[in-house]
C-alpha cells in the first residue's frame, strides 16, 4: 500500500514537471532564465550523470535586496527605528548615544555611518528585553500595518515576483528552500511561511541570545540585548554548515555578504549553482552595486564570472519586479 | 493540475491512516501505547477541537538514551575515546591533563567525576582540528566499524525498536521530527537519515565553533576547539527556539537533561504531548533513573504526573526493545 502511493505521488510529479512549461513567467526569455532551468533539469533528471537526490537539493537565498528590496535601507532598520521611537521614553540615555541618536534625530546618514555592525547592534538592543512570544507578536503587528517610506506599500508586497517564482519552481522540482540572511532570524520567522512559502524552521539568520526562565506562570525565553551569531559575509557559510549541515546545491544573493556563501555552496563537488541579483533598474526598483552602503555588490561581481556564476541583469531579465505591476 | 495532484495526495495519506491499525507494533496494549495514539488521533482530525495543522506538527527527540542506548556511557564519548587513544602521539601532555589522563590510563571512573561538561569538553577538544568535511568522514567510517564494548554489535543496533516506530507512526501522521540532544550535532549528522530517517537539517545539539577559511585550494570550514553551544538542560529549549524556532507539539525525553524541553514544550497553547522513556529492564536493557551517571531521571520523574507527563515503563511497554530481538 505504502508503495503504491508513493509511486502514484512520483509518477503525478513527473507529470507535473512535464507540464511546467511555464516555469519563472516573470522572467524573460534568455541566458539567465536558461541557464537557471537547464541547472534544475540537469540534476532532476533521473539517470543524468548530474543527478542530485532529492535528500540533497538544498537551496540557499538571501534575503534583503534578493527576496525582497532594501532601499532606502534594510526594512529591519526601518522597523527598529519604530521601535526605538516607541520605547524612547524608558531610554532618556538614547538622546545622547549613536546610533540611538541618529534614530531620534531622523539623520540617516549618521546612523549609516555606524556600519552595519552598528546598525546590527541598534536592532538587536531594541529587539531585546521581552519574551520570544512577544516580540513575535510585535513583528507580526509591523508587518501587516507597516508602510514603505517612499513607496508607501506594505513590506510583503516589495517582494521580487521572479524570486518568487524561482522559489517555487525550484520547490516542484524537490528542493529545499532556505533562507540565509544578514538580518535577524525571529524578524523574518514570524512572515516568511506566508509571504514566500519558506517555513521558520528553514530560515538562519542573526540573533541575539535568548535565556530560558521558569516563571510562576510558566516557562519562557526572555531575549538578552547580547548579540549571538552574526549571520553575513564568512559567517553564512558557518551559518549555513551550523543549522542546514550541508552544502548547499544552489545559491543566491545580491551583494558581498553573500560572497562566501556563494563561493562555500559552487566548491562543492559536482553541480552546483550560483545566483547574484544584481540591481540595474532605476525606473521600477533601484540600480546600485559597488559604491551603495546597503547591498554593496564589488568583490562578488568581480569574481562572478571566473567562478561561474550566474548574474541577474534586473532591468533585462525580469519581465516584472513586484507583483503589483500590470502583467 | 496542481489541485487535483494534492487531492489524490491527501486522499491517499487518509486512506493509509485508515489502515494503519498495525501502529507502533513493538508496544504493548496498555495505557501508553493508547495515550499516545490518542494524541495523535486527536491533534490530526479535521474538524476536531483540537486538530493542528500539519506545519505546526513539530515533534521534538532526544537521543541518548531515548532513541538509542546510553549505557555504560554516552556512546559519543566512547567514540572520543578512540579518538584520544588515536591522538594521543600528536599530544604528549594529554598524559597529565584530565580528563584525557584518565581516558588514556583507562580510568572509567575518573572520567564520569569530570562531569558532564567535562566529557563535553573532552568531546570538543578531540573533535577539533579538522575541516568539518574530515570530520564528517571520521564520524561515518567510525559509525560503520565501532562495536558496543559489552554487547559487541554496531551502535546503529543499539536503537530502540519502539522508538524507531513511534517516528514513522508521527512521520506518517504528518509530523515534522527532529532530533534535540546534548550530544554533538556532527556527531550526529553523518548517520541519522540514515538510522533514523531524520535528515541531517532536523538535528539540533551541541556544537563546537567553525571558522570559514579561503585556502589555495578553496574554501573550508575548520573545526576550532571551542564550545559554542551546549544544548541540554536550560540549554535545550534555547535550541529549539534557535533552530526551529517554534514550539513543539510533541517532546520525548529520558533523564533530567530533557526537562526543560518538556516544561517548554507542554505549556504551550492547545494540545501538547510530554513523553519519558523510563529505563526499568535490566534484562533487555538497563535499569536505572535517579542514581545513575549517565541519563539521570530525577526531577523530570516527579514532574511528570503534576504536568501529565506520559512515562514509558520500558519492561511494562515495550515488547521488543531492540531490532535484532525475536519478534
Amino acid at each position: 500500500m505504502r508503495k503504491l502511493q508513493i509511486m502514484i505521488v512520483l509518477a503525478l510529479i513527473a507529470f507535473a514537471n512535464s507540464v511546467m512549461a511555464d516555469a519563472l513567467p516573470s522572467w524573460n526569455d534568455g541566458t539567465t532564465r536558461t541557464a537557471i532551468i537547464d541547472f534544475v533539469e540537469r540534476v532532476t533528471k533521473p539517470g543524468s550523470t548530474d543527478f542530485v537526490p532529492v535528500d540533497e537539493r538544498i537551496a540557499v537565498f538571501d534575503n534583503d535586496g534578493n527576496l525582497w528590496a532594501e532601499k532606502p535601507v534594510y526594512f529591519q532598520l526601518l522597523f527598529a527605528i519604530d521601535r526605538v521611537r516607541e520605547l524612547a521614553p524608558q531610554h532618556p540615555e538614547w538622546k545622547e548615544k549613536q546610533p540611538f541618536k541618529a534614530v531620534l534625530d531622523g539623520d540617516m546618514e549618521a546612523l549609516v555611518a555606524s556600519g552595519k555592525k552598528g546598525v546590527l547592534e541598534l536592532v538587536m538592543a531594541t529587539h531585546s528585553g521581552m519574551t520570544t512570544v512577544e516580540f513575535e507578536q510585535t513583528v507580526s503587528d509591523w508587518i501587516t500595518s507597516a508602510r514603505h517610506p517612499t513607496l508607501k506599500r506594505p513590506y510583503t508586497e516589495l517582494i521580487y515576483q521572479p524570486m518568487l517564482e524561482l522559489l517555487s519552481y525550484l520547490r516542484d522540482n524537490g528542493f529545499k528552500t532556505f533562507i540565509v540572511s544578514g538580518g535577524g532570524i525571529e524578524f523574518m520567522r514570524p512572515w516568511v511561511q506566508e509571504i514566500y512559502g519558506v517555513p521558520p524552521e528553514q530560515v538562519v539568520g542573526s540573533s541575539i541570545k535568548v535565556e530560558f526562565e521558569m516563571r510562576d506562570d510558566g516557562p519562557v525565553l526572555t531575549r538578552l540585548p547580547e548579540i549571538d551569531f552574526i549571520d553575513d559575509k564568512a559567517g553564512k557559510p558557518v551559518g549555513i554548515h551550523k543549522f542546514i549541515g550541508r552544502r548547499p546545491l544552489f545559491a543566491s544573493g545580491n551583494s558581498d555578504g553573500d560572497l562566501q556563501m556563494l563561493q562555500w555552496t559552487t566548491a562543492g563537488s559536482g553541480p552546483r549553482f550560483g545566483l547574484i541579483v544584481h540591481h540595474t533598474d532605476a525606473d521600477r526598483e533601484w540600480a546600485y552595486d559597488r559604491e551603495s552602503h546597503v547591498g554593496k555588490l564589488d568583490k562578488a561581481l568581480d569574481l562572478a564570472p571566473a567562478n561561474g556564476w550566474t548574474v541577474i541583469d534586473m532591468r533585462k531579465d525580469w519581465h516584472r519586479v513586484f507583483g503589483f505591476e500590470a502583467q
